[in-house]
């Protein structure tokens, strides 16, 4: 380009997931063209972003204080604690609205291969809290993937040992799901954990 | 979300164009996530160029000097200036490597309906240039479409005013492109504009 920081910009924006090239290019010219103010606005996001944003100290999400809205709310239910594996999933399950217990954030999921054991997953927070004695059961949301379900497993006979209830997220056939096109894996385990009809 | 910090960064990151809720918040997840130097070098590279990009005295591209240097190039033919419509299609110009002049960069076309008439396209500038006597030849490079070809009328009329003479980019089919799957208009101006072959 005929910019010298503008051939930069192009360059951190390729940061973002999803960005090539071509997009980061049309990023930067619009920014610039267009949306000055908006290019002001996202500089200063990503600074308040990178200097406040921290983990929450009881359940790992992120949070601008050092516990969590979530976890500062007496109104939800202290009993049940959802484990999920990234902050998106938290959102995901909070966006579904059927679910008003506490998380736990695991960052990541067992996978020796990448360096993930159970050091990397807060299992010694997780364990503090289940050694408090008012979790009743924990819900485990993790991947519907071998890694996921490894970790799921894992989580299980950990919480089995604090005498913690354990349950899996239901496998089965997605809303709008026409038969035709559902896989065979999905189809097996449909059929496995069917339900009786009242 | 469970930081305030981290829904002004994906209400800024829709900013972007192409840029969604859902692509944002992915966006925001992952730079906090994974990429936090990624981060730190968008948000300074924004401060960067929003502080140090402006419009080439010239030709009115971006540029982080006064005059860019592609107008600064001397080595670069002096006598024909090809006229686009954004810095991005100075780009892609550039990327044909089949041209070897100078740019006018219009930022904009005629368009009474946007609010953008010939005050808007820097013609005093281009006037300046062309009364200098350098160029011989005004390659109009705007685009394909209504206001595209009125921009360029109004461009080549103003250059005949100068004695110098304009010239348009060819129309036709594209590269690769199979007669079965092109439009009648293409297909219209490809035959009018059909050459003789040696």
């Amino acid at each position: 380009m005929s910019s010298p920081s503008l051939d930069e910009l192009t360059t951190a924006l390729k940061c973002l997931p999803g960005v090539g090239q071509k997009s980061a290019q049309r990023m930067a010219l619009h920014l610039l063209e267009r949306d000055q103010d908006g290019a002001r606005r996202i500089a200063r996001a990503l600074a308040t972003a990178l200097d406040s944003v921290r983990h929450c100290q009881r359940c790992r999400n992120f949070s601008d204080s050092d516990v969590c809205d979530i976890c500062s709310d007496g109104g939800r239910d202290q009993g049940t604690l959802c484990v999920v594996e990234t902050p998106a999933d938290v959102l995901a399950v909070e966006s579904s609205a059927a679910y008003q217990g506490r998380y736990f954030v695991l960052l990541g999921r067992l996978s020796p291969l990448d360096g993930y054991g159970p050091g990397q997953l807060g299992l010694d927070e997780l364990e503090q809290q289940l050694s408090e004695g008012n979790t009743r059961e924990l819900i485990l949301a993790t991947s519907a993937t071998v890694e996921g379900d490894i970790t799921a497993q894992y989580i299980a006979d950990f919480a089995a040992r604090h005498s913690v209830k354990s349950s899996r997220l239901a496998r089965g056939i997605p809303l709008g799901g026409e038969l035709e096109f559902v896989d065979s894996g999905t189809l097996s385990r449909a059929l496995s954990g069917r339900q009786q009809m009242d």
